[in-house]
């Protein structure tokens, strides 16, 4: 019975659909609430009041009216549940909201709340100021992520470790070298995601077919009216079958994912027992409750891996929900959607797993020392045939490398043993020299300087992405 | 505040995440609740008992302690709530359901309870028989669109309409033809779900790293016997890290869900102001709520074309979960396991959907004829050909009649009058015979007879799929 | 043996295989040719000068052995044959150029050529620019895009025709409003495309495993001047395994896709026998190969709808591809640079067919005239509601409607003389004030305007696009 | 100038497009070249003579003509230039196949060429004859793999090595086992492969739509009469929109993809300079190519994961194409055609490399024992615990051996020395006993069992499908 306990954790399934085995050990990155019922309720009231109000601007409402529908436009003062059960009366999901929000209002203003708007100019722009704040806390945990990637930089910056092409040992890096390559892929992330924002947070207050017919020839002032209220920009051509930010927002979550699955597959890498050079930071306790205590499973990690390829399988659907027919097919808008609020949430599930594993990842730079020895001195082959080179030419010194380095593969000597009993070497480089020269922490080249650049890249970015000015 | 309610029923989100604005209009497939926490359980506590059982059937557990547990092993005898605490108390998935389970066999045959077995043999074994009630779930409800689709059939066997080909009219069929060719491209999914089975339904009881090492030598025995007793074939090598055919069940309703979107957007076609074809059923009421009433939204042919995009993006994460490094890989057993749940309740929601879709079909044969008359009879152009050929050679006849289509489609004329103004024609067929071979109706070939064919072939499967046998 | 003519264009497999049966009637869009050896090859050599200048300039390679490899790095000084028979002697992809280089650099100088460098760093650098040409070229062929959508908005400014949601008639538009929307989807297009410039063109010259260990300190100030030479910029940390930026382009190009498919599919559902309100261009003697001349296949459309899939479906493969593990792994590598090259090619294929089938694109007035009358008049029954509204108020004038609507949708008469019939109507409206209102060509709101705004922008970015300052 | 030799062999683009560095170490799979004009005609032409004799034995086409046209209707006698300059002429992929083959038969039966066939109808059908021998080699190919992986079975039946779940050592296993796990996902390809043929292998003759119009009543027949000619199975329905078989044969090469990927991915890790437990093997000379001897680039490994992928994103694809409008999309057809013929190509070259890589595995039995002990002896901490769970109790025997554990996690000293100190065990276990029950070579469970099993069933397939029967 003793069995049972080792490998759960990390392999099995949630208690509740599309939760996770490790969510208690997880702060809530509060993405999934942002999309529920009451959330989009609210924002689509703002819309409501907003609209309203930019039509008292340009005298299709009265301005009386624009302010008393933009008092009565919070949940705070409607109903939920008989707005509930208006929809499931009426199958509409938009007017028993009108509805109720009419009712608030009363006489003689009520009549003029959703004055020429459809359904959908409400809905999608609500949708666009719930996709804002996700954005916000989306950057916010990215955010942490570049803090925790800024200490991690500095920590490793030093640590020597055996840089690796193809699964092979190639020359030595430093451990924060890998961490500033992460700071960096994300850094364009982060660019990606603000460039997007011109694109994506717009209004769509076009009808229902985007020529602006039900708002008398002044849509287009309506529009911009309603946009400037709500922070966002108006929508060029405001036909509901253009959904290519909604897409390329997917799209960036994905490229973001697929950074994030490989940091989080790089660090499972590094737990593996014949690796040793990370770990995982596992909550008090967790350890004693196996009978292999060697075994650390790198649940988070895991996660994030599982959360990569869930997000990045969305992107076809999201692009494929952009081929609208027509002026607008609602299939289309669907996947969409779907793309959209899942990636997101997904995303959120993974930078907050990031961010406990990047900030309190351990670091072994023994065992780093230890694998950076694994080829017995070959990852410096470079650096002494580079120093030979000076005395016997570049040609020769590659052949008397290469010779002594044949030997040590060949398993009869070290490759230091074999360079020390070849006079072409020891006539021009003494033991110490050689021994130098072998030494692969001092070869890692600039890994140090761009580690520390990282650090500080990756602070800045930190401090952008989470400021209040950014967070409002 | 009228327009807002013409589209929304189509376009928007549903007030539950997940969910959809059709759901109420649609019976639950079931699915969903198959993976719920309760029925897993249950399966688990199934796995438990038939474990004990096989074990004592091999001398491991004593006869008595396997019929204990076998009695204990009932959702209706355990404590949910407690089970639920005890999840939350320890994180881990099973050991709170073994525990109860032990204290509810009691002395002195409680410690005999999950005997030698790994947690994931418990909880995978147990998904598969969740899985085996889902795929008799989507067998029944595939069962029944083939019903509607054997009626279709029928109905339309002898509608003539146009054949189309890269979406120009090409030569006459009858509606029954399509709903043939939908049986056909159904029925191999049906073949393929009944293939699958042999492969999916599997007993995995192999220990941690699928070499048997807990069970003493007889794992072999055990897990033969654990089979046997569920209904099940063992694995013949009970490793967690292959998981191929819930991959291949992920792709067959990928590729199901491929044939019901193309089935859903063929009616969505079908149902355009420009075709007026066929229309999906709308409940009573539905009609009167939309100031356009010639506006009948598609919805649940829509609902069909989201989801079909949604389940099709699942096979390349099923995919890419098969690809788990050594003996296990927890990350990959999660994508499969999201990819393998979210496409078989979709695909439930789907086959629900399909089913009231072509269940309730509106066939307008009018209009259909119109159609066909869009071309002024050139759609049977090659008949005319063939017929005149007899009289005048096929290249000759071909010419002529290639001269008459011209004339008809520089609009000076209709292709029937342009081959009555044309002595080369007249002299061997009279007006008579040249209006009976532009009448599209007769020149159908073989589509009636494909029709009966089809229709039986679905009822055929349709009592297959549907059969208490099958349910059992 | 008349039949195989008909629709063989658009459904067959071409001679040569990545060729298209159309190929033949589409200029050579010349994106396939960039990627070609020649071509890479003489990057390469670009790459190569850039180093030895690049190194000159810190005192690392004499000033006269770089402007010596200059000169010589050309393929018209070298000997291709020669390089072909070295790859397949060494095994190895850029050695033999760099012996051929080397050698005709001669002594005392050619023992400069590739000072320091990592074959990667040629390759990578040298595939950056050979994407640079392939990106101005594919900007050029968006610009001719452009500049055929920007007649296409002008010429279908004023043509009215039904506005369609979910396939049904909604409210009339004019066809302008069509082309203005794919002009604003693809001008977002082109501003990713210009986004992305900054991270995709970079040079990478920082050894094997991104820490310029081979340049002796002075990495950094190479990478620089050889980015400066080529006119690139540096990569902040020149990793192999960092390729975000190309899986962003691949992102990018399956958006890009996306609005080319959906325009391809809208134009494809035009040419539809039941609508007949648009039509791909032919070339001449087309029409006559046939014996049916009404079919008219969407041969470019389906082209390109087939290339949207194929491209589309590359943006998974290129995320993948960003998942190195370690620093490179080939493999990802490989990934990245077919999904980048193939949806190169495919979209300059796909590109050059919109630009032939927006060019010529016929449009028919009269049959979306036609088609807008298909509801008889119910497409502009909310014009009716709301100056009936003007005297009877809004609820009141919405029943009156609606029943007109209802008797109408039964087919008793048309909606017309219901209006007529009901006193309720024609106590406040006559005759030809409802024949007015019921008029779709005066109800299609902004669309004019937005068209010719569409058609203007379009005409400024095409001019930004394929001005010769891009193209150099 | 060294430098550039290191890593290039793994990371590069090959010379020619589509190609791959490594294609001169891998004898060509043949796939591709089926693919190519000539065997397409050839098996063009095998689809006329077919026809020609089916409509002879239903007495539409003269049994001379049919002889005549069979004997005609070989690339032999035709000439290929001559065609290749019709196609030019004329735009169509058929016509002037046709045309030739006509002129070759002659007077007077060369008439009867093409009697009453679609284009279509012959192309199809021709594809699916082409796929049947791309099938049949891939199948011989799988063969291969499977005898080299039956060997591999055996030799390492006997290699104690890790067990690892979520990356850390689990339990013991031997190296076999895995090699087991590869066989029985493969066979499940190999049954997966043969049940598709039944339904991939049909011959389509049904005109333009499906109706079998063309025939006169006698296309059931002359459908039968073509497929048994041909060795194939008449389509039970057949239109051209139908394609749910190819797709499935592109899934299942799909998930053939992803066990190959699996497969490769974990020979590169085990290859790491970190495990060192298997090797690609390396052409005679490769080896000393390099300054770096220690460093074996798992070039054709890192191959099949980049195949693996490409493989793997053509699903999709292969899905979307299934969904045709009306009764055919030729643009939905050529993303199938391109699926099925891409995925097809990249199967043989993966699975070419595959058998190079298998075949010639290096096993380091030494490096697998030593990783083995990389944890102290922890990997086989519960059979010490069972053993010691005989003499006092199962919960006290895991105390003592979880202190011991904990003991040696901190560093203090090994497993078996903390063991060794602690009175619990030794009252009950000497030394001898302790260092019996820690060796992990004894602890493999049925690990060799399964793998004899497995290369048992490996060489009993690899007979099947090499088998001369199976090739013809």
């Amino acid at each position: 019975m003793a069995v049972q306990k080792k490998h759960a954790k990390g392999s099995v399934r949630p208690a509740s659909p599309g939760g996770r085995f490790t969510d208690a050990r997880v702060p809530d990155p509060a993405i999934r609430s942002l999309f529920d019922e009451k959330n989009r309720w609210q924002r689509w009231l703002d819309v409501e009041a907003a609209l309203a109000a930019a039509e008292a601007d340009v005298g299709v409402v009265p301005r009386k009216a624009a302010k008393a529908i933009a008092q009565a436009a919070s949940m705070k003062r409607l109903d939920a549940d008989r707005i509930r059960a208006g929809i499931a009366a009426t199958s509409h999901p938009l007017m028993a909201l009108i509805t109720e929000l009419s009712n608030e209002v009363g006489e003689p203003h009520g009549g003029w709340v959703h004055w020429g708007a459809t359904t959908q100019n409400i809905i999608q722009t609500g949708f666009v100021l719930v996709l804002r704040e996700v954005h916000t806390r989306l950057l916010d945990l990215l955010g942490q992520v570049f803090a925790a990637l800024g200490d991690l930089a500095d920590r490793g910056a030093y640590m020597a470790c055996a840089g690796r092409t193809h699964g092979q040992h190639a020359v030595p890096i430093t451990f924060g070298l890998k961490a500033a390559a992460w700071i960096d892929e994300l850094s364009r992330h982060a660019d990606r995601l603000g460039e997007v924002e011109k694109r994506v947070f717009t209004a769509l207050m076009g009808g229902a077919v985007g020529n602006f017919e039900s708002f008398g020839g002044k849509g287009i002032a309506i529009q911009a009216g309603v946009a400037r209220r709500l922070g966002l920009l108006p929508m060029a051509v405001p036909l509901r079958s253009i959904s290519d930010s909604f897409a390329e927002y997917t799209c960036i979550l994905g490229l973001l994912a697929a950074t994030g699955g490989k940091i989080a597959a790089e660090i499972y890498t590094l737990m593996k027992t014949e690796y040793g050079e990370a770990g995982e930071p596992l909550p008090e306790g967790t350890i004693g409750s196996s009978t292999m205590p060697h075994k650390r499973n790198p649940q988070l990690a895991q996660d994030c891996m599982t959360i990569s390829a869930q997000i990045r399988a969305l992107a076809p659907l999201a692009m494929e929900g952009m081929m609208h027919d027509h002026e607008v097919n609602g299939a289309n808008f669907e996947m969409t959607l779907d793309a959209v609020e899942r990636s997101c949430i997904l995303t959120g599930d993974m930078l907050a797993r990031l961010n406990i594993i990047l900030s309190g990842l351990e670091l072994n730079p023994q065992r780093m020392r230890a694998n950076l020895d694994l080829t017995g001195g070959l990852i410096t082959s470079e650096a002494v045939m580079l120093e030979l080179g000076q005395s016997i030419g570049r040609q020769e010194a590659h052949d008397v490398v290469y010779k002594a380095a044949q030997t040590a593969a060949r398993g009869k000597m070290t490759f230091s043993e074999a360079l020390c009993a070849d006079p072409h070497v020891t006539s021009h480089l003494d033991r110490a020299a050689i021994k130098r020269l072998l030494d692969p922490s001092t070869k890692t080249g600039l890994s140090v300087s761009l580690s520390r650049t990282g650090a500080r890249r990756a602070r800045k970015l930190a401090g952008l992405l989470t400021s209040p000015k950014r967070r409002s």
